[in-house]
C-alpha cells in the first residue's frame, strides 16, 4: 500500500470548502535576497495557522460512523493538536488532545478554545505519547497519528497540487521535515506531475532524523531550537519510505539561518513564520548558490511562534545589523561627563535606548565609573562613525554583545 | 471632471501585470474577535508592501512621451515614495523623491535602492513640499501627487474592484483615510458596482482632517502616531469632493486602538500592518458593536512598520495582558532574600526575564533595598497568583508600569 498521485487528487476534493486553498504568490525582496525566484505558499493563513489542517481533515473524514461516535485522539503540543481539535469540532467529532504538562499555556488554551478534551501529562512528547495510547486503547479512540499515517501523508499533499495548478513550471520545492508527513505527500504528487521537479527537504541540524534515516544511521538528536515544530526524533515507516525513494535530498539549517529566516519572512514579505515554517527559506539563504536562478516554491508552513520570541528575534536581527549597538565607556565619576557622552551620540545621529552605570568593576578606577549605552543608529558605518567620535572625545569606548560564532 | 467606475476598470487594464491583485481571504480569527465577518485584502503583499503601487503606475503610464523623458517628482517620506521609485525605474521614467532630512535612513536607502534620485530637504513635510515644487518647475519634471489626482485615484479604485469581484455580497468596506485617495477611489468602484454597500472611512484623533473638513472645520492635528501613513493634516480638494458624496461615515480611532489592531494582525492572522494599513480593523476593535454580523472587507494598506517599534507593540501587548508583569518587592538586604523570592516565582510557574535592585530610594529603609522583577505568566489570573504568593511569604509587593488612561 503506498499514497499514490489519484490519492492526493481525491484528498483535494475531500478538503475543499474545509481547508482554505492558501495564496501562492511571488516573493519579489526574498528572490533579490537569495537569487532564486521565489514564490511562497502561505500555509500559515489556515484557520489554525499550519498546514496540519489538511491531513487532519482527510483522516478525520475517512473515519466509519462508529469511529467517529466514539472520538479522536492526538498526542500533539503544536500544529497538530489545534488542527485536530478544530476540525473534529467541526465535523461533531469528540477529540481528546494530550499534551505534555510544559506545553504553554496560550496552545492549552487555544486547543481547549476549538472544544477539545485536553489531557496535560508527563514532561516529554513520549510520556505524553505513552498516555495517549493507554487512553485510546481504554476508550476505542482512534489515534490521529501525525505523519505516519497514509490519509494524513494524502492531506498533505494537496500542498503541492495547488503549488503546481498555480505555477507548473517550478524548477524546486523546498519543505520542512519533521516526521516527514508533508514532504511525502508533496513529493509523491509534485514528482508524479512534474517528474524532473526537485524536491528537497529541511531539517534543523539539532534534529538530523530524516538526514541520519536515510544514511541508516541512528540521528543525534538534542538542544534548544526556534524550529520546534520540527524537532522531531523519529521519523515514520510510511514517510521514510517514500522519503527515500522520492525526495532528491535533505539538507540541515543551523538555528542563525533558521532565525534570519523568519526575520526575513517578517521584514521583507511582512509575513509571520515559526522557526520550523521558515526552514525552507533558512536553506536556500544558506545555500543561495544552490538555488541561484531557479524557479523555487517555498512552503511558509506555520506561523505559531510565541509573540516574545518573534520579538526577541527582530531586535536581536537589528543588532546582528549593528542598528542597535550597545557600548562600555570608562569615565571620570564627575558632573558632566555623560552629558559629553549622550551630546557627542546625539549629535552624530544615535539615538539612545538606555544608559547603566556600574561603579563596582574592580577594572575601574575607585574614582571611576562604567557608563553601558544602548543606542540606535543608521546602520554598521554610522555605528563605527559614532563610537569613533566618542573615542575623538578621549573615551575608552568597548563593544558589549558581541554574538557567539554559531549565532553569527 | 470626475472618477467613474469605467475609468477604475480602464486602470485595471493599466495595472495588470504589473501590480499585484493581492488575496482577499477570510480571517476567522479577527472575525471571532470582533463578531464581524471579516475578510482581509492584503495589500501589504505588494513588491513595495502597500498599495500606493496601484496609482503611481497609472499615474506614471498616463504621461506622454516627452513628459516621460523629462521624469518625474514626488515628495514622501513614506509608501508612496517607494512607489513611485519602484516603478518609475520599472517603466525607465527618472524619477526624483524629495523627502524631509529627517526621514528614516532604512526608507532613504530602500527608496535610492529603486535607482530614483532622493533629495534630503527640510526638516519638515511642508518644507520638503515647496523644495519639491521649486525643483519640478526648475526642471520641467511632472508631480505625482500622493491622492489629490485623478490617476492616483482611478489607480487606488482597483482594491474595490478586485475585492467585490471575490466577494460580490460585502456589507461593508472600511478604508484607512491619509488625504483620502485610497477612499476616494474605493467608494467611487463600490458605490457604482454595490450601491447599498456601506464605505467607512479611519482616521487617527491625531488627525482627524477629512473628518473635520467634512464638518467645515479646521482640523486640530499634531501629536505622535504610531499611523504615521495617514497623519496628513490636508486632505485633497478631489478628494474630498468625492467623500463629501459617497463615504457613509468617517470614524477616528485611538493609538491603543491603532496599537491593538497592529498585534492583532500580527499575532491573529500572521501578518505584518504599519499603523496606517491597521486602521480598518482599529476601528472594529473601537466599535465592534457597529460592525457585529455584517460581512466586511478590510485593507490591510501597508506592512511598512519599524522593526523596533512592531517589537515594541509585542511585549507592550503581552504587558497588557499581564503576561509579562513587573513589580517591586521591597526586602531586607540580607543574604538568601532573593532566593525566597526566586524560588516562590519559579515554583508557582512564572519565568523571570529581569531582576534590578534599588538601594537609593529614600522611600526604602537604609538596611533595605527594593527589587524590581520582571516575569513571565500565563496570564492575568496566574500574574495575580504569583503576587499572591510573594505576600503569603510576607513580602511588600507594588505593580510597576501600569499603563496610562489613553493607552489603556
Amino acid at each position: 500500500m503506498t499514497v499514490t498521485l489519484d490519492d492526493i487528487r481525491a484528498a483535494q476534493m475531500t478538503i475543499a470548502g474545509a481547508v482554505m486553498r492558501t495564496p501562492f504568490l511571488p516573493a519579489p525582496k526574498l528572490s533579490a535576497l537569495t537569487g532564486a525566484d521565489i514564490r511562497v505558499k502561505y500555509e500559515n493563513m489556515q484557520v489554525t495557522n499550519a498546514f496540519k489542517e489538511r491531513g487532519a481533515v482527510v483522516k478525520l473524514t475517512s473515519l466509519a460512523p462508529a469511529e467517529r461516535a466514539r472520538g479522536v485522539i492526538a498526542m500533539s503540543a503544536g500544529n497538530h493538536a489545534q488542527a485536530v481539535a478544530y476540525h473534529a469540532a467541526r465535523l461533531r467529532i469528540p477529540a481528546t488532545i494530550v499534551m505534555p504538562e510544559t506545553t504553554p499555556f496560550v496552545k492549552v488554551a487555544a486547543t481547549r478554545g476549538y472544544g477539545a478534551r485536553v489531557v496535560l501529562v508527563g514532561e516529554t512528547l513520549s510520556e505524553a505519547q505513552a498516555e495517549a495510547e493507554t487512553i485510546a486503547a481504554r476508550e476505542s479512540l482512534t489515534f490521529v497519528h501525525p505523519y505516519d499515517d497514509e490519509d494524513v501523508i494524502r492531506g498533505q499533499g494537496t500542498v503541492a497540487i495547488e503549488m503546481l495548478e498555480d505555477e507548473p513550471d517550478l524548477d524546486t520545492i523546498v519543505v520542512p521535515v519533521g516526521g516527514g508527513g508533508l514532504i511525502s505527500g508533496v513529493a509523491t504528487a509534485a514528482k508524479a506531475l512534474q517528474p524532473r521537479i526537485e524536491v528537497i527537504g529541511v531539517e534543523t541540524v539539532h534534529y538530523p532524523s530524516m538526514w541520519s534515516a536515510l544514511r541508516g544511521e541512528t540521528p543525534k538528536c538534542g538542544g534548544n531550537t526556534l524550529a520546534e515544530g520540527i524537532a522531531v526524533k523519529n521519523v515514520g515507516k510510511l514517510t521514510l519510505e517514500i522519503v527515500r525513494r522520492l525526495v532528491d535530498d535533505i539538507v540541515l539549517v543551523k538555528e542563525a539561518e533558521i532565525e534570519r529566516a523568519v526575520n526575513a519572512y517578517l521584514t521583507l514579505q511582512k509575513a509571520m513564520a515559526e522557526g520550523a515554517g521558515a526552514a525552507g527559506l533558512a536553506a536556500l539563504l544558506a545555500a543561495p548558490a544552490r538555488f541561484r536562478g531557479r524557479k523555487v516554491g517555498l512552503i511558509l508552513a506555520g506561523g505559531n511562534i510565541d509573540a516574545r520570541i518573534l520579538a526577541s528575534i527582530m531586535v536581536r536581527e537589528l543588532a546582528r545589523e549593528e542598528r542597535i549597538v550597545a557600548v562600555r565607556i570608562t569615565i571620570p565619576d564627575r558632573p558632566g561627563v555623560l552629558g559629553v557622552i549622550t551630546t557627542t551620540i546625539g549629535t552624530l545621529g544615535g539615538n539612545i535606548l538606555e544608559v547603566s552605570h556600574h561603579r563596582l568593576f574592580l577594572k575601574v578606577p575607585a574614582k571611576g565609573a562604567s557608563v553601558d549605552v544602548t543606542l540606535e543608529t543608521r546602520d554598521a558605518a554610522h555605528a563605527n562613525e559614532i563610537i569613533a567620535g566618542l573615542e575623538a572625545k578621549g573615551f575608552d569606548v568597548a563593544r558589549l554583545g558581541e554574538p557567539s560564532e554559531e549565532l553569527r
